[in-house]
């Protein structure tokens, strides 16, 4: 107990390697903790995991942890686990998700480790997961371990990037704007203009300028307007990537934070440091002893009801996040055209799970 | 609204200064931003403020802020107030505290800056108190400026030493030991051991651990323990101020948290650092967008209840700190010797804040 | 003037990419100034440099400094350069070097780059070449822009690897261990036993320690001993990755400066961390308005003399680096076998660079 | 060997808590290495350093080195000792220096600590001076220790001053900025014009811009510039502290660099943290290895001749610094009226510590 220790599921992943680039980097995991890089026996991860433990060892000398390799999930021992490991969703023009692929290829993949975790941990493990479908993942994982201790980032990218735009319309520093998006990472993600705070203004000048930004919009019309979005991006990213992003930058900051990262992800060059610093945070978080209100990925019990029906399913909501996992939802009151969104989601969310758990 | 300021005032006495290295040493108030530092027309601070601006940008060169310097009342401009002025108590072998006295002397000045923000201020500061007594000061402030935006740091300042003690005693980091004290600063805080968690263990094991800790004793005891523990000190310190630290080290952690910074005030080396660490800390959540849980002294109306009664003074507790100041109360259910001190404690401070109030 | 600004050309790359996370997370490119991402019209790179651009805003918001993206060698604006671009060596078990393929290759480019700098640039600019051949590319650079303006960072993260493969023989940290690698990068590198010292030692206790180190192997072997080296690795790294870099750790500090990287490279994990981090070591120097002595691939007037020979090519050598490139070159009197290898690899260099150069 | 540690003499002044606090907030003394706070037997700072080890410890947990206490100097053990004990000079308006009385004063302190660590010392360890009359400490522990390992550190306060100064006067960062001042600490400073330096300037716009910041003056009539500054600034601070420090503004570089710390310490405010950031920044370059080109008083045995006459007393020179002390003086010629200039400082130095060493 004297050190924490964490380990990366899919550590030679291009996620997985900026995940343990900024672990050392910002120094979360100490010099006196260890890092676990966790590749698969048999694969070729199995050794590049060991080039990448000589190579992180050589870029940050004494900063680096005690870094070790794991090449089976009944290796894996850690306090904090990073599940990043599983088949994703290829980076180029026009690729799209077959959500319902991606689950067969992964499930498997996901009940291995939470299985051996369950078994072979030591019953305290917090489990960050990364992996798509994150829903999935995040069920798997909390089912075998517990609910509390197991929480998707997803939710958590969204509102950093949802408060990062707010900003940028704002020109001020995304740390000065607080707001959760909740629901599901990706297009089912639900923006809660409602929760939106900021340092430095009173009650009367925030409405004001949420009413500025969000016009008369309302998250009825969001998901045609993602769908129109990615269609005109699909067709300017294949002539001109920089006219696309320029493109995104004359929308509203909710659909660009949405829409920024599905193109880079198109442009070919991934979203692994935006998706790695998310994620980072989320660790940090658990290792720093203090309680933070965060959005993630969980498996609800009730703790929540939409329309009056209490919420028993995967899904990202704000959440305080501390030493020992999760332990509270804080989700205040929400708007009408808010709520009736993230029901619809929760629904959807619902559905997937039930085809794809099997 | 596109930068976030502060301004401490006090900023040329010991512990204000901290502050103020510790603001610009951590980034916390970036470059693009404003520090602003208030001294008192008339007095020495008055000239000293502006050595200090000097210092400052002298050590931090281009990693200092826009410093200015204030001395009146009416010209404090910042999103962010901290208040550290006013008469303190001796730093020095035997020097006691006359808790009434000190409450004559700083009332006036803390109605002085109260009301100048009220009435010239933008409707929106977040104001960290830092000046004795505390619980009087934040009740000016939040009668002044509405409860939500005032928040006294030494509740936060006395869980970060239970912490650190804790930590201690278990050969652990800090960061690894979450938990809070509650209560009145200084003698009448009360730790919570039901609070305790850890990084990294299970339900069972931290329980264990606990009762590893803190034996058979409960908080009935603790004012008599302190009491002894002072006496103990005071003799011993005055011939041999390394053996009385030393015998600190013997003492279970929640009566070392309270024993230290008394000693280390008493040996003349004042807690200055200490004390702004954890004021820092506090700014630097309001800066941070992220709503954090931590503990501070703040006007209750009725988000507590002690044995059924509703509390409606200032008392510290766990709460929800954002941009906009603090939002809830995350007070878990507290063990029975827990909830019996915390109600004494609370009777006290409500009883002084009457005497001392006019 | 009032900032500085870096262009990372080959931004798209891998090392690239590391390049420019690292110059972010370790604020080297303050929020201020502007990072340049250079792809290359035509190219796939074209498109990722935006998204790597849209990656690094989304991970790193108000931290990220300016960063825009420039497609062609004339659009290059910046005060310091990093050469990153070019064909590089696979990165897989049995993959060899054609050095003089790999120049023929890159020599156009070096060329274009190099001719744009210095026809559209602003006579100020500072080169830090990561590309290969290093030698060529410091070579055709330095002709272009004057040679004191254009450093290989070869030297640096060679002499960055011997020191840290010293400081784990003897269990302290890198910090605390000086000393130098000269000569060409890779096979050629010429660690300078006799230029090693450490803090917290005397004198006698530091010559002690080398020879403890070293034992009684001189540089006349080295060459022999890589040979070696390389062929063991190689048969074992085919079967068991994880006992080829174990093998490592048996050997003496200056051979696991080499193999280490070279099996990293062989491992498919690239050394794209390592190789980012003394390159951005350079670019920090050059930003720091300090002078400080690190090794590095110049291109030599005379400067040193070896067998009572001056010399007149490009080779890693001691400098003194500041704001303006290059002052001075620091070589300490060497030991006759240092002498004697590093003359043998100036002639091999001088040889490779006539014929790489037409 | 395995860590390397600091002693601070002196670590309950106003500057040793500085130095203290700057060590650990920039993680310069790593948590495994250990801080020793040396103060007194028999004083108040003997008491006071007990407890400014418990602040600190209060203010940093796990961040904090390990830190110790010494009361006697045949006690002080670490590899980089930080000399700033003795008396000062009071901060307050008016208030003038009798160097030869301070010498006086101060003398047997630096021989006691001198000896102790000739005698009791591990022959190794690096002695940056703080105390004042710097030249003579420098004189006394360079005897005792091999010139060396001894460097005072007023030399590089007053280069960061006067690069900083000019990088205000140009609107561009202080790590833009190159360039020493020499001499003496204090009012015979010299700074030299000739060695100024720019990040992204040729070496034409270098040369134009030094000409426009200094206009026709030369160091010929420097005293005589301090003088007048003196003395306008102490009749103003006296009614107008704000008017003083803007008078200040309006002068050229090199005379703010040396008059704005002067009333600095004549407001009352001290310059704690200017002079601890610098000395740390000395330490921190021995601690790392690195081998950088700082301003130091050193003392000189013949490596730079003025007038044609070798040097042979304890003056400031650019200097390289490493792991085990100084190694080489790196002066570049010097213009006419820095040589005169430089000489007569040399020659007063000289005479003072005839003087003050008896």
């Amino acid at each position: 107990m004297a050190r924490v220790d964490v380990a990366v599921i899919g550590a030679a992943g291009a996620i997985g390697r900026q995940v343990c680039v900024q672990l050392i980097e910002r120094r979360i995991v100490p010099v006196s903790s260890r890092l676990q890089l966790v590749g698969r026996a048999g694969s070729d991860s199995a050794s590049a995991v060991h080039g990448l433990r000589a190579d992180l060892i050589d870029a940050y000398a004494e900063h680096a942890p005690l870094i070790d390799v794991a090449l089976r999930p009944e290796e894996v021992v850690a306090d904090v686990v990073v599940m990043a490991a599983g088949r994703t969703i290829p980076s180029r023009p026009g690729a799209t998700i077959d959500r319902r692929a991606l689950a067969a290829d992964n499930r498997a993949l996901f009940h291995s480790y939470a299985a051996a975790l369950a078994r072979d941990g030591g019953g305290h493990e917090v489990v960050i997961v990364v992996s798509n479908p994150v829903e999935l993942a995040v069920s798997v994982f909390a089912e075998a371990l517990g609910r509390h201790r197991v929480v998707g980032m997803g939710a958590w990218l969204d509102t950093l990037r949802f408060r990062h735009e707010i900003a940028g319309s704002l020109g001020v520093r995304r740390q000065g704007v607080g707001g959760f998006v909740v629901g599901q990472h990706g297009d089912g993600m639900v923006p809660l203009w409602s929760s939106v705070r900021f340092t430095g203004l009173t009650v009367d000048e925030r409405v004001a300028a949420v009413a500025r930004l969000r016009g008369s919009r309302t998250l009825g019309a969001f998901p045609a307007e993602v769908e129109d979005a990615k269609l005109a991006l699909l067709e300017l990213a294949l002539t001109d990537m920089q006219a696309a992003f320029a493109l995104i930058d004359t929308w509203p900051p909710d659909l660009r934070a949405l829409a920024r990262p599905w193109l880079t992800h198109q442009s070919g060059a991934k979203t692994a440091s935006g998706t790695a610093g998310a994620t980072v945070d989320l660790v940090d978080t658990v290792f720093d002893g203090r309680e933070i209100v965060v959005a993630g990925q969980v498996a609800l019990a009730g703790e929540i009801s939409l329309a009056g029906r209490p919420v028993h399913t995967v899904a990202g909501v704000p959440i305080i996040l501390g030493p020992e996992g999760w332990t509270r939802v804080v989700l205040d009151p929400l708007a009408p055209d808010e709520e009736r969104r993230l029901a619809g989601v929760v629904t959807d969310i619902a559905a997937s799970l039930t085809t794809e758990a099997s």
